[in-house]
């Protein structure tokens, strides 16, 4: 069968079950678009900006274990959506992210939108290739698959001229094998357990390590050596809720970090890298940990982490102990009291739907929700493992794709959430099962308190008015409205409550602007 | 006198008379917040979106001729701001770009937002540079002016780790000088004038070369040899009206641009590139000149463009003589007719008030607006030479901060407004003097095109489907009011004259969605 490259790839693609694509094509990209008519089978996701597209495949991924691509126009498309890679190469999300690019003629003649698009894609990507012929697209697109695929997954970035779109001579590739992730030995395992035997020890579970059944070995592990457990402060998926182990994790302000870890003599790192300050502050340590502390490293996250928690648990001698800190099933009362924090988080904690998948970018806001949340039903947590800010919205509208019968809750702070609203527009379009909760204390309330963090003392209005964003306030639900969501803004508790009940029966999106 | 780093980059910033920053901190860059408190002179915009801030940063280059800086937050902020440096880039806008970075010793530990910030700045600038210590952050800085400053202007990124602020040793630096541009020879010039002099030759202007005094000379030699004038496709700032010496622009639309450039078998280049094609299509040529066609490029954009100018026009000895192509004062009668490019060229043509600055990314929709407005009041006429969109709005922020008294007109297609909103927010924050008029044709218009440009013959309905804005529809005077811009929206002819002539009355941000 005769094809042109553009067709090539969407079924080497499909090969490979990749069947998802969030995009936004432009010209040097119009062959791939006309080629999803071709074939049946590629579900296209429109965004409005590349930063949803990026974030989206980020949350796909995080549920669906397995790589969606992108379609993005040249450098600048690339370049808007770095950050959002950014975000998924530190969740170790695999991410198919094709970049179209001028046929090659055209590049040496520095059209205008002509930049060094590898150059871009490099510090964001474990992977980089250009296709230098139709011929080599679908190929080069199994490779890319494969590569995106290896753990714990990375982006692998293909970047495609449009010429080797457009010529003939397609070659529809097989399958790539998947590099299989290596286990840990019995040795190492046998060393593991025997430095979690006692008292002030920690096991550490990094992201591919917090699942419910990774979980529940860890919960044997710590019942039966009586080893502390703790995951990093940010997971990509960490399945909780009553019933699950349910483990803390490792604070964001630095004295408290400092605090909780400077009893443990003995840490094992099982997927969890050496625990290390968000940011450098002046006068204190960059790494967490207490001097002396004996850190070891039994896994890391491209292990095959399953496995390594298995051989932990057997060389415990802890397989057919019962867990220990298994979560009760627990709604906590919401106390009297204005809408902030600590009247947010039992509200929270009663709505959490079976099932559902929180995409959390609460920021200040959401430091309490973790434990009264610990008891609520059985539901998958997202962090943003990158810390560039904007993932919350775009990453939802990836994982209620990936999984259309999960309620996903999208809880974003104020200022993070202006960074990528035309998410909003993807979920009203693909009319997606996405409650957005919208933090609205009308500041940068972190970087008020990272101020006197790297202490700065007494700053003046200048700098204050840097971290405000109360002139002009901005009307969430309006700005949703305009896009096709159903929202509503809401200045007391238990109207909160309601509009949340609302926003989680409803069978689309619905936004909620929480005022406080 | 005894300051940190930090103190000492404001200072010397203002030495070398960078007087805005347009910026969207974070925790790494708080102590350069902090001293901008401490010291008087620098304007503070905060963007909500880093490509806001770099695109103002572009927009007040244009109209200012020297640099504002910026101040973004380690690599996710700067890849955020990047694809509006693409476009400073090929504008050749000055910018002084300046990002934070972790400490050196945190930067060792791959935190979180650690990413290669020096990777991610190279594809968009001229010159990058990372400070190693306090004492070394004022010299930079002046450095980094010069860099920004070197013609035609480029995007000069300078890192600042955060101990480089917090860490006293900083000394204010002088500013450094800036590299002058060359001149062009006599000799150079006279070959010019004499492949000029006759019929079928063209003189192509490039930005540097499109000013009034630069069109004057221009048309005095037009006047004197015979020859055409042209400029590029895409100029960053075009002085134009009536009044003035009348250039028509390369047209976009590959086959028109052939066809426009056939004749000439004598193109001198002043300012300007060999024009190519914005994109490569098949079977078509890359170059838009004819065959066999004798270019000279008598200077390029890194020259001194004035003085290239004034040695052509006397070697051509058209000195004295009157400029060919003066526009006159001319309105054009409103047509009866639908809402539509040709009706909205003659509304804009009147309503463009005199000494305003228009900042065009109308796409489609704008290709009728050149000649149209050419004998309207004398303005100042930006395009987007980058090619990458949503540079409309954060480009008119950085306009009418440079130019409070004069009228901003930003007008953009659909597509492209999606691309920065956050815009708007900085827009009401700093009471800016700008109408917005957003193109609601509610596709990606250009892109209809394209697909048959390039080939793709009767696209199917998921084709048509990624090309398409209008599911759901977005209601752009609803989401600018959510942001504090007063707006409306409009769908007849005569409504949107009223709407224009109130939004140019206004003193503040005005922003009106034409419906057609």
């Amino acid at each position: 069968m005769s094809m042109n490259g553009a067709e090539s790839l969407v079924r080497s693609l499909l090969a490979s079950e990749v069947e998802v694509c969030f995009t936004n094509p432009g010209t040097s990209e119009m062959h791939f678009v006309a080629a999803l008519d071709h074939v049946e089978g590629m579900r296209c996701v429109l965004a409005l900006h590349e930063n949803v597209a990026t974030g989206a495949a980020d949350g796909y991924y995080r549920m669906k274990g397995r790589p969606a691509c992108t379609l993005l126009h040249l450098g600048p498309g690339l370049a808007n959506g770095l950050s959002n890679l950014h975000n998924a190469k530190k969740a170790g999300s695999g991410v198919v992210n094709i970049v179209g690019e001028h046929a090659e003629t055209h590049v040496a003649l520095e059209a205008p939108l002509y930049s060094d698009i590898e150059g871009i894609a490099r510090p964001v990507s474990g992977w980089v290739h250009t296709s230098h012929s139709a011929a080599d697209v679908g190929a080069d697109a199994a490779t890319a698959v494969a590569e995106a695929r290896r753990a714990p997954g990375q982006v692998a970035t293909l970047v495609l001229p449009s010429d080797t779109a457009w010529n003939e001579g397609g070659v529809v590739a097989e399958p790539q094998p998947v590099p299989a992730p290596e286990g840990v030995s019995e040795a190492a395992a046998a060393e593991a357990a025997a430095l979690l035997d006692g008292p002030q020890t920690l096991l550490l579970l990094g992201q591919g390590a917090v699942g419910a059944e990774n979980l529940e070995l860890a919960g044997r592990i710590a019942a039966k050596t009586g080893c502390h457990l703790l995951s990093e402060w940010s997971n990509a998926v960490m399945e909780r809720g009553a019933g699950r182990v349910m483990v803390n994790r490792v604070p964001y302000p630095i004295d408290q970090a400092l605090e909780l870890l400077a009893p443990y003599r003995n840490i094992v790192l099982l997927g969890a890298r050496e625990p290390i300050g968000f940011f450098a502050y002046p006068g204190k340590p960059a790494r967490l940990t207490p001097e002396g502390a004996n850190l070891y490293t039994l896994a890391d996250r491209s292990r095959d982490l399953d496995q390594a928690l298995a051989a932990l648990c057997a060389a415990a001698g802890a397989t057919e102990v019962p867990p220990a800190h298994v979560a009760e099933a627990h709604l906590p009362e919401v106390p009297e009291g204005p809408m902030g924090p600590d009247t947010f988080a039992p509200v929270l904690a009663r709505a959490i739907p079976e099932n559902a998948i929180v995409v959390d970018e609460s920021i200040t806001t959401g430091r309490a929700f973790f434990p009264a949340t610990a008891g609520a039903a059985p539901h998958a947590w997202f962090n943003n493992l990158g810390g560039s800010i904007g993932y919350s919205m775009p990453c939802a509208v990836g994982a209620a794709i990936a999984c259309p019968d999960r309620k996903v809750l999208a809880l974003t702070g104020d200022g993070s959430a202006m960074y990528t609203p035309q998410a909003l527009w993807s979920m009203a379009r693909e009319n997606l099962n996405i409650c957005v909760v919208i933090w609205a204390n009308r500041s940068y309330r972190i970087l008020r308190g990272e101020l006197s963090g790297v202490g700065v003392q007494n700053p003046g209005p200048r700098a204050m008015d840097m971290l405000s964003l109360d002139r002009p306030a901005i009307d969430f639900a309006a700005q949703a409205q305009s896009m096709g969501v159903e929202a509503e803004a809401v200045t007391e508790v238990e109207q909160f409550q309601e509009a949340l009940a609302r926003g989680i029966e409803k069978d689309g999106p619905y936004l909620i602007e929480a005022i406080f």
